[in-house]
């Protein structure tokens, strides 16, 4: 078996070793890749890639693959201090561990690959600077987009092109969870919960539904398109748990889908930096993606408009994303390129771009406020937003119950954020007119 | 202002140099790209590209770019053959001089870059092992999805990915014409006269509405994503050509849409190599790519499905892709690294795959049938069909004048293509059954 197993290894190719920190989700699909799809990309890249450690506490756990002995280790200084391991994947995931255990990596020179978005973003600066330092290579394609090559498309497939902008949705979990909102108008929590019980949704779902881990995405994205340093805490941040299916079904009928988005947009030399709901028109292809599909715009200066779809999670996407980092990497240490760490690479010509603050962004906006007495309320309402420099674009006024609250739909045309939280706060000091909870949701779209 | 301008330029970083072949449309976008990005290239890079030759025939007409003096020629042989130039990026296409003059730049040592699928598709054979042979890169992103880099997505970004299949709209004209046709119900001979006087169709559109074009694109990316030998003779082409808005209108009303697919499926050790018009339903993300728009499906067993989505043409987004190649290697020339020519680094392990027949390919299949005689028809034709092991899954039939044709519509459950062949020799043969052109597309999905 061992001689079909090894025709085609060429003896003359030293084998790229590997080791892995964390054998979790990810880890697992990591490990499979490169023990079942071994032969196959040793006949891709022309010399074998060798997996020879992975760390984690629990090793006992049959993850159902076929591991060499001695593969398994609760030490992870096993893997970071091994002379003879080239790579050191990082998929322990959190800022605690996993950055002392990758420090340590590069330090003792090893090149490393991660899809740790949430370290990259939050302590990134200081690891970039550690990896160029030691002149080791970072690979982080598995830290956006799981299966998606975005990384590299932004990076690499779309160098020649000055970058407008970066959307997307970028995380499965609040995506699955609005899908299930529009489609059958539950409300937020209970498709939480359904969510939490199918796996789809942590225990703690915060992180992805309180928007962070799409601001950690947007954070990456951003620094690759722009060439800015990594920005996370200039990040305006807001989640989905506000989406009622109310605003669902309104956005419907004026012709949106509901979206957490994350957006990166250059223009007058600042970069806005947001993740919000964000209300789309039906007809873009993003507003098609369903599920806990992922699908990121780019739109460059030269390219126009370009799109990619696919699986933002799991072992297996995310798997492949993490090994063709180590992949490019192996090839540069076979070929004797110089080592590459991603945003190190990127710095753009000229006076680099600020980061507009939130205050100072535009963009179309949808209201609901709780009316109370629908005779005087828009009027009222509409002359707070006119003194505040906000045109309205469209009305919906539904129900009718004299002194009771019924919805007041607005459909802004482009106005400036400030002004319009400006203009909310007065009209929710209007405690004759309006009650309860309101709602702002951004739009996007031509106007 | 020489002084401003070079403000970025590192003394002692060398530039990298670039000699251009063919001025056209795409010759322009790349051309455009490398001067007026010449900044933000070398920020991203760390080294400058220098556009140092461009040959074309025409050197008179105003392309708008700021060319230094010395940099046109009529002389193909002042780019080729100038010791001094780096990479050779041939835009004149076709397959003549275009060869020549490769073979000639890559056995004088440069490294190509080309956006020709048709030299690439068929005699590429003869050009990569030219470019293994005098150890140079051959870059050929822009060969196919013009400014979507599904090139290095599918050779680099799932290099880890066993590939089921990969299917997509590769011809914009083809799809612009099809979309026109949907959306106002026109016949294909209208549209295409009216997509001629814009520009958006050639004056021989042959390649494009043929499906050549598509075939030839089709052929790449199969060598790349099965490691087959590139083999543009063995890929099934049917063009749009025989599409109706009859044929529009029925599909729409059994849930689908009709695209100009081309089609790469591996499955049993044999790849499928298929270029046709293919019914999709409805809410496949592909079938709302419209106009002159492309996009690309890789389904590959650890990502499962990605999508790639762009503008598939034009002079810059196909100069994009021309520039990203360019970026590549010039960091290959500067990093020391060995040369890549893509497809000769794609290599899988194992048997390699075999390209199946057509007439062994199955697939679900739509009829139309000029009926004269409705009441004994159906009996006739399903009885047909059932002889051939094809099995009905909807019928449509429209309209009635007795002893007059009207069409009926029938959709079929997966067969294979020899027996519908088969099946629909002998029905066009029953000359008291069915008259006039009868018509058959292929349709894509779940059964």
């Amino acid at each position: 078996m061992a001689k079909k197993q090894n025709r085609n290894i060429k003896e003359d190719k030293k084998p790229v070793k590997v080791g892995i920190l964390g054998f979790g989700t990810v880890g697992s699909g990591t490990a499979r890749i490169l023990v079942e799809n071994r032969e196959l990309l040793e006949g891709r890249l022309g010399f074998p890639i060798a997996l020879k450690k992975i760390a984690d506490l629990n090793i006992r756990k049959d993850r159902g693959i076929a591991l060499g002995k001695g593969v398994l280790t609760t030490d992870a200084l096993q893997v970071t201090d091994d002379p003879d391991i080239d790579i050191v994947v990082e998929l322990i995931g959190g800022l605690g561990a996993a950055k002392e255990l990758m420090l340590r990596a590069i330090r003792n020179g090893k090149h490393v690959v991660t899809a740790n978005k949430a370290l990259l973003a939050e302590r990134g600066r200081e690891i970039f600077a550690a990896a160029r330092k030691y002149g080791v290579s970072l690979g982080f394609e598995a830290s956006v987009g799981g299966g998606i090559p975005i990384i590299k498309a932004l990076g690499e497939g779309l160098i020649a092109n000055r970058i407008n902008y970066v959307y997307g949705i970028v995380n499965g979990t609040s995506n699955y969870i609005l899908t299930k909102m529009t489609d059958e108008g539950m409300e937020f929590s209970k498709v939480l919960k359904e969510a939490q019980e199918l796996g789809y949704a942590e225990a703690d779902p915060t992180l992805d539904v309180g928007g962070a881990d799409s601001a950690h995405k947007l954070t990456i994205l951003a620094s690759l398109a722009f060439g800015i340093p990594l920005s996370y805490k200039s990040v305006y941040t807001e989640g989905i748990t506000g989406i009622t299916p109310a605003d669902i079904a309104f956005a419907s009928e004026l012709g949106f889908k509901i979206k957490l988005l994350a957006i990166a947009k250059a223009a007058d030399g600042q970069v806005e930096l947001r993740v919000h709901p964000t209300m789309l028109p039906k007809d873009y292809l993003i507003s098609k993606v369903d599920g806990v599909m992922n699908a990121i715009y780019v739109n460059g200066r030269e390219t126009g408009d370009t799109l990619y779809y696919g699986r933002g999670a799991g072992d297996m996407p995310t798997g492949s994303a993490v090994v063709s980092d180590i992949a490019d990497i192996a090839q540069r240490i076979t070929g004797g390129a110089p080592p590459k760490s991603g945003l190190a690479a990127v710095k753009t010509a000229g006076t680099p771009l600020g980061i507009r603050p939130m205050d100072e962004v535009e963009s179309m906006y949808y209201f609901r406020f709780a009316a109370l007495d629908r005779p005087k309320v828009l009027s009222r309402i509409s002359g707070v937003l006119g003194e505040n420099n906000i045109s309205i674009a469209s009305v919906i006024q539904k129900g009718r119950k004299e002194g009771e609250a019924v919805p007041l739909v607005i459909l802004t045309h482009k106005a400036k954020e400030k002004n319009v939280r400006k203009a909310i706060r007065k009209i929710e000091g209007l405690r004759a007119v309006v009650t309860g909870k309101n709602c702002l949701i951004r739009v996007e779209g031509e106007e």
